[in-house]
């Protein structure tokens, strides 16, 4: 085999064999092919596309370059759940707990956060003593006995897609889908759940701008995860405004544990009750509307808020915290931004608001940046509301106030107050 | 200025600026810009296209990376040709004879060949001590003195295209348009000559295999010329089968002395009076009709055969061969293949009969290889011919029975003999 001939057939369109793309994945792997080659045939791709077949062929050869997970000492049916990412997305943090309450099993690998997006490792992390480096032992193990744990994604998994995903990162390769699809669901075959939920989200402050694209990209991966012989579902979200109320590490596990204590019911606990309701469903827990119901008994009986607080014992976290939230980091100083006219919101630019939070600290421009685990915002008010001139509409938590006032600047110049209500999109767009 | 967001430009269809090709073609020949990401670009350009205004600033860029020729000493308006190669293409050897003795100037810098297509440089240097590495005085000389001289292109031109076209032969990324065009046309822009004809083929043994795509690269070097202010045409013709009689060095040169005596008169030296024509239009001296009869005299006076001789004793060759062509080289072997059918003939391959004269040592696999000068075929009948069982079809030149006997098993399984005789397509297809 010659990667020339390679480069050739699939700039000219022609399907590449299984052999062939299982070929160049090892021989990069190997540093055998060099990079002024992978980065022809990775633009050829992105060019012009790879088939089902191609696709699938490329995320196996991928998920075998390293490490594969086995989880059958959890002796269950186990679920995993990936997001592509958005602003204010904790979905994690509720679903792990409410699945678990449920009968479910949730072992769950996650990232850290970089640029815009925050990582649920960070924001487990900012609860006092949480550790997300346990052994593969102890993950097994807390599993089976409590139903979840998360922890950081292991460095063994999925070679080929770092040295992949760093050449694409210099060579204006990343936006493809079927090579999206390849580093997402590579890693999801590598860690070997049984079920796999998709939460693609497009919009604004997501990857993917448009529900078509989003679409695109969910297929793809399902249709990878069934060729892998998982039971695999996609659900695309909408993430043009923040999900839920908080954004910013420890302010997001205090939305969440608001939420598993009933105090508060929003988007994001409706959507969380939906995934969980799909997660059990791929489980064999029953048909999807049933598992709603199991879902929100979980909620409102305090069961997955006690799943919640087991999870972070297990894995040395401060478990009081589900008490009393103020145990959770705190910036120093805050700043309330108010209305200034009567109207509806139409718009809270997600995107704008990632990036506001970035510059509080809250998250990371580059892998080694620490993180202010207190900083972030609250939102008080939703796209869609009725908003009075005076009231609030956001609190910005930070280390100073000049660093407030500036995040408070840049999210009201992206909030929108209309003088008419506007029809609001549905936050999921479609099932797959 | 970021590789990766020129990349990212070309990826997604957005026209370059002139800069940012410049930018682009400057760091790529300082190593400033590595391999992996200039191929990646390539690849797009391969896949996406390049506009007229992008083609007309890589070549110029191009042309810059290197040393450009000044003409002017010659002290008349110069006229270069190039031809994107062919099987048995003797024409430049015809052609810069018959031009200069209209009073034409054709300083002409011709490569070696590689593969199944023939070199200029190689046949010239079949004549006994025919010097193509004449100084650049020298050469300018003999062309002000005798209107035409033919040496081997110089090493300084063009750098960029040597370091690109490396990666493009490993990367997938030579069958472009836009790099085709820029690769021919920098160093025809370097070389300096103010008019351009481009002898475009297209067909088995030309590297366009259709007359569509010959038309898109005639048409992307045409405009790539004009926008250098250059008098540019280009004239599409076919290459499905070998130009004129003979293919291999030393036969080629004695197909060419034998039109140049008026002993032989083919499709070659029509065509050749035309392009003659053509670049003596282009040069000032008529139009194309008027410049053709000038042409046809030069050739029938025995003119252009002077300015042969003229040349080649300039060149420190023997000026004898074109008295008497048994002074070139000859192989020691020859093997006639004879019709085994009445019929006509409708197709001779030119890719095979390159193909086999490769395999007879007419040319090179590797650019070290050397030449048996002698090696080649004569064509006895054409296509088109109607051809009798048992008639002489072609004789096979080379240096041992087993070597001619294959490379004719070769030719006799291309030539195709067919009972009805077929509409032949003309030679020109088009002039852009």
């Amino acid at each position: 085999m010659q990667m020339y001939d390679l480069i050739q057939k699939t700039r000219r369109n022609e399907q590449l064999t299984n052999a062939e793309i299982q070929w160049i994945t090892a021989g990069f792997c190997a540093g055998e092919i060099p990079d002024y080659m992978m980065s022809a045939w990775l633009m050829a791709v992105c060019c012009q596309g790879m088939t089902a077949q191609e696709t699938a062929a490329l995320t196996l050869a991928m998920r075998d370059s390293g490490e594969c997970l086995t989880l059958s000492s959890i002796g269950s049916v186990t679920v995993d759940k990936h997001s592509t990412g958005g602003i204010g997305d904790k979905t994690t943090l509720l679903l792990a707990p409410i699945v678990a309450a449920c009968g479910g099993c949730v072992p769950k690998m996650s990232g850290r956060g970089l640029g815009f997006t925050g990582g649920t490792i960070d924001k487990l992390e900012s609860i006092p003593g949480f550790r997300t480096d346990l052994p593969m032992e102890e993950f097994l193990r807390i599993t089976k006995e409590i139903g979840c744990c998360v922890i950081a994604q292991s460095g063994n998994l999925v070679p080929a897609d770092k040295k992949m995903y760093a050449l694409r990162n210099l060579t204006a390769t990343v936006d493809s889908i079927p090579l999206i699809c390849s580093s997402i669901m590579s890693k999801k075959l590598a860690l070997g759940a049984d079920c796999i939920l998709l939460d693609v989200k497009f919009g604004h402050g997501a990857f993917m701008k448009t529900p078509q694209e989003a679409q695109e990209l969910a297929q793809a991966m399902v249709e990878v995860g069934r060729r892998a012989g998982k039971q695999c579902r996609a659900v695309l979200t909408d993430m043009n405004a923040p999900l839920g109320a908080n954004v910013g590490n420890a302010l997001e596990v205090q939305e969440v544990i608001r939420i598993l204590r009933g105090e508060v019911r929003n988007a994001l606990s409706d959507l969380s009750l939906t995934l969980a309701a799909h997660m059990l469903s791929l489980s064999g827990k029953g048909d999807v509307e049933t598992c709603r119901r199991m879902a929100e008994h979980a909620l409102e009986s305090g069961a997955a808020l006690e799943k919640f607080s087991a999870m972070i014992a297990a894995q040395g976290g401060d478990a009081l915290v589900t008490q009393d939230v103020s145990r959770l980091p705190q910036s120093a100083e805050q700043f309330t931004a108010y209305a200034q006219k009567n109207g509806y919101i139409s718009s809270i630019q997600s995107e704008e608001v990632g990036l506001a939070c970035l510059t509080l600290g809250a998250g990371r421009t580059a892998g080694q940046d620490t993180i202010d685990y207190g900083a972030g915002v609250e939102l008080h008010a939703f796209v869609g509301d009725a908003v009075q001139e005076g009231q609030p509409l956001f609190t910005v938590h930070g280390a100073s106030q000049e660093l407030c006032r500036q995040a408070a600047a840049r999210i009201a110049a992206c909030t929108v107050i209309s003088p008419e209500p506007l029809a609001s999109a549905p936050l999921i767009y479609q099932i797959i």
